[in-house]
């Protein structure tokens, strides 16, 4: 360790001789080179170097979510890394921009050299999508069966590894179905919110059925689509059909972390649960920033490239805009919107909640 | 008409009285008022003031399209007025972060009261819709049967009256179809222009074959796609074909208009097509920023509901996802990236043409 | 009130006809309609809109903050709402760009028929400005004499009752004023925190000094600057120096304000700081978004207009600039990094603080 | 040259070794590292990044203008690479939204372990100022002192070089005043622009006087104003007093160069004049932007550090907001819009540039 400070220079502090020298189009290999080639390379680059960020960020989050304790000056710097996140998903979003500058026909001019290289390929970007907790399962099956056969075996290594961590997702879920406040034995609780949810549902229901506007066709859809809303909610108190539904694929959080994330919303303006409800939306605000980044991506290498195929030898786009719906990671807590109710309609707060409350703001 | 100006004032020129006094929440008249309620009425109205906008500008370019010349100031005034639309897209976008800061638990304080209004009802967007181009029998089903029952008669009448007049991509492609360029009989430009694509092809081919990273599973898909590729170009060029491909709804383009519109990709960088591909690269723009809008609109709407059904009576985002993909209108022309070639193997141009591009030069 | 909910309709809603039918371009009034009128008008109409919503915010806060109790849930309400109007600024700078789509030239085509109206005559302008504290004394000179020389007697009657309300910036002044933490004996921390500031500053004249790439020039004005920090901070336990650095016009908050909030930036990773410590940080990203329209209006007038008049008959860009930086308002918040310490350097809480800390994390 | 095309790995070609092992955070070596540092080295790097790439474009067209000839295929390319650097700069500009998400707390963690290095120190920034054409002697005096004292010798020696290199404004300086329009012998254009203009100031003279709400200073003041427009609008037709304008740092253009451009920006829209003016406009979105980029800059490095110095020895904020006025390049063409005149006062084209317009248009 130093004992005294060296005096700094920018551009070694920086590693710019490394950074800068790191530009090295391969059209100039072949013919004259493709002007364009140096705009790919860099914004290839700088999205490699904001990956790098995020996962410094994730890694952190993890260590955080993992120790024993996760008091509240903690969560404030789980969302506070968490919405960095966001930020620069925000600018990578943007930088999609910059590379629609570059024309289907320039990109022709290089296109050829860099097959079979292509964006599959960034490690840093699976590490992200594994970090956030997408799985090998869930993942559509061309996913499955590509993931892992465009990269090198040393590459492979190590997402395999990596694979073997636990996720951001699981950390959450167990951060979740640990909160104390639901070692509640207030049954009464649950018991006015179903009543509460129940009767929100016959006022759509009758409002379904009452709408002279809405075709016969349309009304049958709806009022199905409201009794699979019904199952899916007596689901979350019960805990073989919660199993299955789990098993369908049609929610990933254990029942305990459910119920507590739903507490959460419910709840997220008392001061106690500001800080979880931060945390879930801040995760929520992720996953809605990488589904843009897919979708804006699709747009754009469908501009690019119609459907020709990309250098790494495939028509990326079809299969891209399938995972857009696909590897959403927290969109159970997206769809817990389902089940709040007006703040008016709340329940009370179970007694032992409350108590603690209580405490906290004397 | 006025001969003499008078003085102007600030509110009287822009109706501030009518325009500010045009908020008047409902909640208030049920109970306290939903302090939110206002934030939903102005984001409504800002997007329905700048929908008018939009029509402005689009009514103007149908006129100019539709008017027997459209000498180069008129395509500049077109360019320019489309890619105003663009900037008002984007930053409907990003208004959409400002709806954002409801919460979902705030919107339910009201969501009552509104039943069964619903942005399906926004007479000036189905407008909008209707003039770029978005046709009754390209809807998702859901649409067709939906499009016009939430509606008052008054209001179905206008745009049923609307639907009968020319909409923008029909002008464009009466336009493209008419390009004197396309008179040539020289057809040798045509067959060298298919022996590149064709190599093109070829060399694609051999790259999926040659892919030593790619699974026994996607390299059939990835030939299977190529093969599509090769017949849907091969159609460009055979009336009967192409028809078949019209009636499929894999293309919708006149072959005329496909023809022209190829041309102008490929040699964009001669001054004489640059406009013309300006035109079309801003359609696209347009066809991009609508959709991205609908994709967010998407999230939005299930972040705020979940899957329950929002104020119109049917729970929305499942309707809207499908949209995104389904009412593109100028598709064609991002495809168009298919069949380009780098500007090196781009075949001689015709000689009528390059002869009336000689004498523009002088 | 109401006791039956009725059928809404979408236009009726949100009164379309008066929304819609408020665009009156007067060229036509005396020549053939220019185009771009419309464009005019839609953009100052949005303004206006998104204007009353951020009254609308504003309003809200300042109740809540003139309420004798200000709780945690309610400054979070202050938050969320306070960021609601940051989200809109944004939305408002993206504005900019589409007005930017009009040239110089489109807009002399009907520039002197709205003479002598002009953007100086927006009173909800005017209401933002003084609702959030923008005082007649501190504006510059030309603004003084003409803040109310445009508009008429109606609404100049209206702003100067205004003017004698409370503005935010007073209502965060005496909430900060009555941080009961600021009722501590311990002196020892200010001394122990004056402290460390010295010792900060005495290494800052170090580094100004030893740094061998500076000037002479340079250096001599680093060390004066230093200089007017340390008395600038000497003032902040001062009551007559403070009181003088008031009446320079350097500094606005009251000296026990600025005392509680330097405590809150200070400690604001505890988590009974956080929420106070947000309050702060949003004025300042309200200040930093208004300051950045003013100037990117600036920038657009200018090069709209060049150095012409406007309409409103004085050529605005030379005093809006001058605007950006005289009618910053909470521009002490943001000075208050002056005085900040890493953590590692942070003095010890005061007992009777750290005693209520305790107290609440039970 | 390689003749035969080898396969291309994502992370070779990327160079992503080097790319990922330039982040090298210093203050590990004095003790625990401070977890903000990262995303310091990260956003400056993406910085550098991008500045590689926006000189990589700059130095493209200084080679276009300084060919003999610059046909409209070039021109057109000139755009195209002067928006990707527009395109470039917004995102920068959105970066600082993610340097944002540092607190001011978060940095003094390691700001001491860098002294004295600093932003001023980075050659790629200079170099893109003085490939723009900032020039030393129109710097503000601090400027001119501490541009090269920062630095060390070889960096130094090599921007000295380049100072003497032409830059973009030299370029299209010379570009417009070789305009073969300009060679017109018709003076009844110059003469019946000079009337139109006169008119028009006659006109704003009279709404000054006429506007009883200005107030009597405000009124003198105007007057004033429109006085140097009416001697500057005079010196662009007399060549001595030009010079002078030109001596006091009105204005920088040569005075051909000046007309050239005044001629653009009247007739934009005959096609002929399109491109250049797109050029024109695409050098004041250029400075639009790096003068918005200092500005969010000044607030951002204020609400850091306060009026605490910088790791550069210091207080650069100061400094860096005199910049925002001085270190504008193109003003000149911003400027223009004063002279400017409805397209129904336009002159009629003078005859050798309308006879050319028309063997064009043929």
């Amino acid at each position: 360790m130093k004992k005294n400070k060296e005096p700094c220079y920018y551009s070694d502090y920086l590693k710019l001789d490394k950074l800068l020298g790191a530009q090295q189009p391969v059209s100039g290999d072949y013919g004259p080179e493709a002007h364009d080639e140096m705009l790919f390379i860099v914004v290839h680059q700088a999205y490699e170097l904001w990956f790098k960020q995020m996962l410094h960020e994730l890694r952190s989050v993890h260590t955080l979510f993992r120790a024993d304790l996760l008091p509240d000056e903690k969560l404030m710097t789980v969302v506070h890394r968490l919405q960095r996140v966001v930020a620069i998903q925000e600018l990578l979003n943007q930088q999609i921009k910059v590379l629609e500058t570059m024309t289907p026909q320039d990109f022709l001019e290089f296109r050829d050299y860099l097959v079979p290289a292509s964006g599959f390929q960034s490690i840093q970007f699976k590490e992200l999508e594994i970090s956030l907790g997408v799985r090998r399962d869930t993942r559509i099956a061309f996913d499955q069966a590509s993931f892992y056969n465009r990269i090198n075996a040393k590459d492979r290594a190590y997402l395999e590894a990596l694979e073997q961590e636990p996720d951001l997702f699981s950390c959450v879920d167990a951060w979740l179905a640990r909160m104390p406040f639901l070692e509640t034995k207030d049954f009464s609780f649950w018991r006015h919110y179903q009543d509460a949810i129940e009767q929100q549902l016959r006022s759509d229901e009758a409002i379904i059925t009452g709408n002279e506007l809405l075709g016969e066709e349309e009304r049958v859809a709806e009022l199905t689509a409201l009794q699979s809303t019904r199952e899916n909610f007596a689901a979350l108190f019960d805990a073989d059909k919660y199993r299955e539904m789990q098993e369908a694929g049609r929610v990933r959080l254990s029942q305990r972390a459910m119920q507590a994330a739903l507490f959460i919303y419910l709840y997220r303006e008392e001061p106690v649960f500001n800080l979880p409800w931060q945390v879930l939306s801040s995760l929520v605000d992720i996953d809605e920033q990488i589904t843009l980044w897919r979708f804006r991506h699709v747009m754009m290498v469908q501009r690019m490239l119609g459907s020709k195929i990309g250098t790494g030898g495939s028509s990326g786009h079809d299969y891209l805009r399938r995972t857009t719906e696909k590897n959403r990671i927290f969109a159970d807590f997206m769809n817990l919107a389902t089940y709040l109710l007006p703040k008016s309609t709340l329940p009370p707060l179970p007694e032992p909640v409350s108590a603690a409350l209580r405490r906290r703001a004397d």
